[in-house]
């Protein structure tokens, strides 16, 4: 069985949802050149030009070929070529060699799609139902995890090049220059036996289920993300430079690659600073939020916040932020949200009152280890590998980027990657114990 | 403040207690030529000899530098050479080069344990109180921990050397050939709102505490630990060989390592095992447990033998592992436990009932990642580097093994290790949901 | 002072040769994507892209700059991202990240070509006389050296594609299959008191100077080079397997690599090889010569073959080759060779009798370390950094290989390449002491 | 056959040659704890215990094996253990791990030593004739060989202690001051046709033959080393900071392990500097040679030096030095040589006259790479392996140092290292070309 849904899906209103997020993937790399689409700037990114076959990839292998009458593959090489990691499907070509495949072009790699989206329509026009509807939500899904990396990962090759290029001008009023900065204050949560994870007829991940009760200690959330400004003090003040405020995976992390600041910034004459994006390099703005930082950072950052304020501040747990998010939030964030609107960059927020940037402003780095629910079942069959075996050494993320498709996004959905990673558009909250 | 401890510890009996835990360290060595206990055999791994002064160096400077009267360190540098991580104190030794080290020979080591076992037992006479006496007692369980280590680390070293000496001879009955085994059951729990964690008088970590509710699914343990036997079916069928069953971080490991069988086993002509140990080489005995594996072998083991049987089987939560085993065990296990009794390696069963081998046999890989309880309060001052900050990309181990001092477990106790760490003697305990 | 060059070069004639030596890189990259002109499949091999961009580099900061009135570089930036490694001009990009700069992109690289060259043109125009000329001259020298490399590091990249895509195809006479091998004999030289090195007006790079004497014993040459049929004997002999044909450093290189034939061979079902080159993959032809082999290789297969024949075999140092070869070549070979005609591959020799594949076959290893001759003076300014700088642990290779351009091959030309280099098209040719 | 030695050895005379290098290897461990010398501190270097049982064991397997009647190993594991590389003998304990051995201890390994004297002397004494003795001088000379690397390796182990320990105490004269530099001049030689090699009935490695012709250019040699005085001129110019003196190999070696000074300089506040030898920490002595540098800094030197002077300097080939430092001496230098003297470091030297610390003072690197001479033929048997598989990658140095035994002296003995190996002994003498 694959990704459960109670929820049927009509095919018509698939068809219709399946050649908008397919034509999303597409939009993004129309900025680029060919060059751009190809090179794989770390083995833990991959090529623009991969993500667009690879999702497509996904489509012929795990929706045509069972359900299609008289299925032929497009291009049998690419069976191996553009898998990704489904050991159960068979070889997969070395990730960290992806960017060395420069035949498929970026043009064949197009047509591909074109041709894959016209029997996945075709298809879907004769009314299937089913578990293989189950399996082509699964791929729009997966299209739109890819949506997002596809932006995350060419940010990290552009920065590769000394002359940082921008991947689109700034436009009005996504790169506005904001003057103020939100105070921070506390949200209190009483906790106590709470209910986190999924339940009921839309899609999520097998991860996110079964919702589950866990107990909750009484605790407060900061009710906005931290600024750069605020990020910019830690700096100033030491902090990459003290080991008392960090981890110690965290502190050998900072000494062995001389980490310094945050992915992006870049050190400027005079002490300030200029923070590299997809609208190029740009004065750091102190009121939005920090972001490209990784687990490590965010840890050190709260403990380093703490000691100022005398409080024991730390990261929230995951339960914690869905408990308090799940609250405040009854629908995604209104635009600006980046693929369906225009902010290409995390931007401070319009909101004064309440839990603000819970959604669709940056990933939020939690504590909390990347494990299965109690109960957990991952779907059977190939996408059985989809979630459940990158359960180690992880940590969860919350809450969606401005680069997350607005309709990808969900309070119970868990985002996740190893401690030392910083070329997400990952930010984080504070937390605190509630004595 | 450093460790808290509600109940005070007179001074006298501490100063028995000093002297017994010391000399068990020293018992250690014995058997042991200058250059088995120079010898580092991997940067996770520590000279025997260092161990012998660096659990010195922790009595001299944490406890005689701040309370004796005109205190003098034994040998200036010994503390820059001796600390092992406190960042807090000062300067470190490079840890993959203690063994580099070769003076202070070994004989200059017991002198100093002798000179600082002098002074403190002086110092106890005294009578002092206060807060120094837990900075004792947390000595004293700091060189416990590194007893186990002493040897752990000794046996990696023993297993390199391609003769395979022995640490010491086997004895009856420690390595008698045990012939049935304990047939595998259910042990039963309902689970609900429990409490897990240290609360009370005696001495525990700070990252035991604070006692704390958590809610917990039903759920079963095995009733004993995996055996041997058990273990050789999994390789015979493959189970290093096949992607289904491992994490994907496991995976990789297997894969780049060629990982093929626990740490210490020996394959030999014809299909059998041997595996080495403390007594050498010796015959695998299909009546006890299967130890020095990884938690990815112990995850990849509990998705197989389910699979074989039907069943979703896991490793245990800590808070599973306590709340059965606080129920179960009452005081620590009789004999043998190792540095107390005689046995040098891990046991079959005498026991038939109940949830057998809970503590003493081996430490059992939990799936829990190593994280703060709710409402941790780290120690004060340089000890309050001694666990917190090791909270991250670690699993917990329950449960302490044959070579854990008996006054040393505890049913809150918590040891953590990465997930590919195969050097501990480590094991582990199937659990299942219960529908 | 610059190269020097006895023969002055009339700017006019000049001139025209820049205008076919430009022209003839370009040509090389016509067949390219520009994702395949992007990538980098290794530090050591750098993109098409780049080559294009560091030729016209050397020609805007070695001949425009000091000589151009009014000189303005046509973008500052390039002065550091096509500076290959000239420390005395400045910082450089770091060699292995030249695969991450995607833009410039190809089109405003070859723009920056055709701006250059109109420049430099429009420069000759007026008629220039002096080392600047000389300076002219060593750029396309240099571009030269470059259009062998784009050919050698793009087959380096598609051959980490598992489509094995070709640059070209094959075409008649080309990839003919050739059906017999030139039988091996062996020519006999007295030697004596020779010269070798370079003497007189041409032009030569600053490490064949000066002319000068050697001793050599008497020696004999094979005379043609080794061919794939022979080397296929290597291979099913075990050659690969066997440490005591190896050099100690290429034993160790075998063993940590897997290495088990020649870098492009591809094993097939049946025990028979395909030959993956520019034209793809192909079937291994006996008669033709094996290339793509590292130094370490030439010198074992000496090894074991003299053990065939009961001779001391070795490779000629490269005093030998010279000496030989200035005695039997009175011109560089007629074509094909490759930029100037359209052999894309090794090819067997039609000719008989002689001393044949001298030069423009492949690149023949000398056992000879890379070192200066007596009395070497490097050039001086900027390109004093061009040779002498590399002479320490590597190897040198003579007589040019098919992708050499005519015009760049000189009996005493000495490329040179680390003993495990396998990327270039190099070959080798037997040598032996006579007693 | 066996390393040919034409002139013949009378048994009882190689006896007591014999009993006096055998005790010579033992004596230098006397001072030295278990500890000491069981410790590898790089896998380039051995532990002492290692050499003293590896030189025993070439005796053991190179002479007893095939000449003692009724032969029986004094051990059968230590023919693996102890093999160092010779793979036609069979399996080997891989290098990096010698030091993992601690059992057999040192006691165990001397008791091995007497055990085989013992054997050999017994067969001795029964005159012997034939090649078996020549593989006995060849044992007596390997074994010398280990002598010096027993005290290279050491010192490179005491130098990773933070104490820096002495191996013995400095002893007048030994490490006297010497207050002042002998004035550098240059020894101007003709060159032409002259001859280098071992030739006639003394003992000599394969490598050293045959004798043979090469034709030299004039050339200048400095009378004597580079002073430890001069070097630091050569550091506070900022020597190790430009590129424009450095090979390019040597360049990145610099950059990339920040290297700064020689390898056992310890730079002290106010600019001065302590150098760590056998003696411990001492003063740097400006008139004393300077040592533990690589081929890179050697090179670097002589281009910053030649550059300071208006010459062009650099390191002499092996020919130059061998034909010059031939007809200045005529036999081995006085004492003090060390391990038949008390010098345990290299001294200013006393002379004034002539071409001085030609031999047993410093290794001094020539700019030849390790290569076969003409003619070259290795020994046959499983000593073949002992010259000719290691010449590739390493350059040759010339002349011993204060801790190569006199007897093992010689005019044509070639040693090899490669360029960037620094816990030799080794130094440089500059040379120039004649114009």
């Amino acid at each position: 069985m694959g990704p459960r849904n109670a929820d049927p899906h009509p095919a018509a209103a698939l068809a219709q949802r399946f050649e908008q997020v397919r034509a999303a993937s597409t939009a993004l790399a129309e900025p680029l050149s060919e060059a751009d689409a190809q090179v794989q700037s770390m083995p833990d990114a991959s090529p623009v030009k991969w993500h667009l076959a690879h999702t497509t990839w996904f489509f012929e292998t795990l929706v045509l070929e069972p359900c299609e009458a008289g299925f032929q593959p497009h291009y049998p090489a690419y069976r191996v070529l553009f898998n990704s990691y489904y050991n159960g499907i068979g070889a997969q070509h070395a990730r960290a060699q992806r960017g060395l495949v420069t035949r498929p072009g970026l043009a064949e790699v197009l047509a591909y799609r074109r041709a894959v989206d016209v029997r996945v329509l075709a298809w879907l026009a004769q009314a299937p139902a089913g578990d293989a509807l189950n399996l082509l939500e699964l791929g729009l899904q997966h299209e739109q995890q890819h949506q997002e990396l596809i932006l995350t990962d060419l940010l990290h090759l552009l920065s590769c090049n000394p002359l940082l290029p921008a991947y689109c001008a700034a436009t009005a009023p996504a790169a506005v220059v904001q003057r103020d900065t939100l105070p921070l204050h506390w949200l209190e949560y009483d906790g106590g036996l709470v209910q986190i994870g999924h339940e009921g007829p839309g899609f999520a991940f097998d991860n996110e289920s079964p919702r589950h009760r866990q107990w909750l200690a009484p605790y407060a959330l900061a009710n906005r993300l931290v600024t750069q400004g605020e990020w910019a003090e830690f700096i100033a003040d030491g902090g990459y430079r003290e080991a008392r405020w960090w981890l110690s995976a965290g502190w050998d992390w900072v000494q062995a690659l001389a980490i310094a600041h945050p992915l992006y910034w870049l050190p400027q004459d005079g002490g300030t600073w200029q923070v590299f994006g997809l609208h190029g390099a740009l004065p750091m703005q102190p009121p939005a939020p920090v972001s490209n930082i990784s687990l490590y950072e965010a840890d050190a950052y709260a403990r380093w916040r703490g000691a100022r304020l005398g409080l024991a501040l730390r990261l929230p747990t995951e339960a914690e932020w869905e408990h308090a998010v799940a609250a405040a939030v009854h629908e995604p964030p209104a635009p600006p949200a980046f693929i369906d609107g225009n902010a290409r960059q995390p931007l401070a927020t319009a909101r004064r009152d309440g839990l603000v940037q819970a959604m669709g402003t940056l990933w939020q780095w939690t504590s909390s280890s990347y494990a299965s629910y109690p109960g957990f079942k991952p779907w059977q069959g190939a996408v059985a590998e989809y979630n459940g075996k990158f359960m180690a050494n992880q940590y969860v993320l919350r809450g969606g980027s401005f680069a997350t498709p607005r309709s990808h996004l969900r309070v119970s959905y868990r985002n996740f990657f190893p401690a030392d990673a910083r070329w997400q558009f990952a930010g984080l909250r504070l937390a605190a114990d509630r004595v």
